[in-house]
This record gives structure tokens, C-alpha cells and sequence, in this order.
């Protein structure tokens, strides 16, 4: 445990840290990072390869309807490329923190990172389902029509590419708490 | 400081914590949950009393537009008052870590409360923008119509109460960073 001694300034000495504890966080760390990438991947891909031709048209609909269609469901394959990038590159920081479980500030910045991360994903998320709901049930007050009526399987593979979304914000609430617990044990 | 004294065997003996930084962190604290609350305080009025009635009317177009005929709007109050009240009574825990500012557990329960509430309140304002974006520009491949053109005053109010929730965003961000900061220093 060269490493863990070499920081060895930064714990206390009358409450040793329990090392066993900060490492299982931090392993479980890891893995979450891995889910939650694998999981965003899966919600770029899934709204990104969403399009769908009508073997029919009326004088109101368009033939084909692809994701790009709406600005919104463009920002949701961004913000979730980003983040899935984000959470590949930390997974390096949070290994540091497998190899040196001692470490503060990184994971103070961690927590930072996350954060910011956390709410762009969650931007992301919230506003496509905005758009998703309106698409289902459009809205009579303002005219919006449920285009969800006409593009069946374009509406069922926007709505699934949020679930991967979804699954990630609650994963990254669960990682700033682990991080936050990791940071009160030293 | 007798209240520090009571908690002094959190504190390690090797590294005395830095309580002149920890206090002023948690005076900070304060204030801006303050700022925030009240931020959220705005949005959440703003929004809810937005109406316009019209002078005017045309085959499609109603008479009169009212917050609550989108439910994203009630569910962008909703959020907003809801993370208005917590506010408010975290201003309790806020005050505790003043006084104590030896506490760590409650820190932890504060980071993580702050993050669940940071979510809702970023769900709320982005899910709004998503539908103020369309209210403004429609879409026309999906023959949404921006009603914004016949409703000018009721846009711009709608628009303008989202800013008070983005401000809340970026404050608890920092609440997040302020808190995590202070758990490291102990």
C-alpha cells in the first residue's frame, strides 16, 4: 500500500480512516460509471437512429419523421454523448481513487464534475420527455397535434431511448452521495 | 464554542480542521439558499399567475391563455414550489452547520437532499424551455403552431419566469461544491 502511505499526511490520527469501506465505494464507483455510460450510450443511439417513412400520407402529415425533426430530441442525443464521454474519461479518476483511496481533493472535484454532469443529463432527459408527452397526447389548448397517432414506432423508440437517460440521473445521484460519504471518512 | 467542543472527537488530532474556512462556508451556505429560495419563489408566481385574454379572435385561436392549459407549466410550479419550501427548512440544517460547523453526517444528508432537489428543480425549468422554445418557434414538421405570436405578453411572461429557476440551478451547483468542500476540510 505504497500509495495509500505516500498520502498518508492528509488522514487523521486520531480517527483512522476505514479503508475497507472508502475502497468498496470506490470499486462500486467504477462499476456505476461503466452502467451509466453504457446506459446514456444506449439513449444517443436509441433517439439517434429514430426515423420512420409512412407507407401513406394525408394533406397534413409529413412521409417520414426523423428525430432531428425536433431541435429537442437533438439536444437529448448531445447531452447524453457528452455525458456518456465524461463518464468513460472519469473512469480513470476513478480508478486513482481504487489505487489511492487516501485522495480528497479529486474526489471534491469528482463531485463537482459529477454535478454539473448530472444536470446537463438531466436537462437533456426532462425536456425530450416534454416533447415526448406533447408528441402522445398534443395539446387542444394550443393546437399541438399528437403526432404520436400517425408515427407509431418512431413515438415507441423515442419514448424507450429515455429510459437509459433516466437510469443514469438516478445513478448519478447515487455516485455524489458515495463520493460525499467517500470525502466524510477521511 | 461549546457546540464544537461536544463534536471534537469527529475532528482529527494530526489535522485540525479549518473552522474559520468551514464557518464561512456555511454563512455562505445560508445566504444563497436564501437567494435560491427566493429565486424559486419568483419563478414559481411568475408562472402561476401568467394569463392573457385576447381582444380578439380567430377561427383557431382561443380567447384567453392561462399557465395551466399546458401541464408542463403546473408541473414547472409544482417543482419550483416544491424546492421553494425545502429551501426554506434546510435554512434549519444550514443554520445547525453555523453553529456546529463540526457536524459531518448532516453535511452528508444536506449534499445528498440538495442533489434529489437540484434534479426536480432542473426536470421543471428544462421541460418548461422545451415547451416556451415551441411556444416560440413551433414546429413545422410537426405542424405545431407558435402560438407566442398571438400571445405576446403571456410568452414573454412565461419566458421570463424560467430565469428565476436557472439561477437556483447554478446556486445549488455551488451549494453542492460549498458542501462537499467543507466535509473534506474536517
Amino acid at each position: 500500500m505504497k500509495a495509500s502511505a505516500v498520502e498518508s499526511s492528509e488522514i487523521s490520527k486520531g480517527a483512522p480512516p476505514r479503508k475497507g469501506l472508502i475502497r468498496g465505494l470506490s470499486i462500486m464507483d467504477f462499476i456505476l460509471r461503466i452502467v451509466a455510460a453504457i446506459a446514456t450510450l444506449g439513449s444517443a443511439l436509441g433517439m439517434g437512429t429514430t426515423r420512420q417513412t409512412l407507407p401513406f400520407s394525408t394533406q397534413f402529415v409529413k412521409f417520414r419523421a426523423v428525430f432531428s425533426d425536433l431541435p429537442t430530441f437533438v439536444f437529448f442525443v448531445t447531452s447524453n454523448s457528452i455525458v456518456c464521454g465524461y463518464l468513460v474519461l472519469s473512469l480513470v479518476l476513478s480508478f486513482f481513487h481504487i489505487v489511492r483511496s487516501a485522495a480528497v481533493k479529486s474526489r471534491v472535484l469528482q463531485v463537482f464534475l459529477d454535478t454539473v454532469m448530472y444536470g446537463l443529463l438531466t436537462t437533456g432527459a426532462s425536456a425530450a420527455t416534454a416533447i415526448v408527452y406533447e408528441a402522445h397526447y398534443g395539446n387542444s389548448n394550443t393546437n399541438w397535434f399528437p403526432f404520436c397517432r400517425q408515427y407509431n414506432r418512431f413515438c415507441k423508440q423515442i419514448s424507450g431511448s429515455l429510459i437509459g437517460s433516466f437510469i443514469a440521473v438516478v445513478l448519478f445521484i447515487i455516485l455524489i452521495l458515495m463520493s460525499a460519504i467517500s470525502i466524510s471518512k477521511h
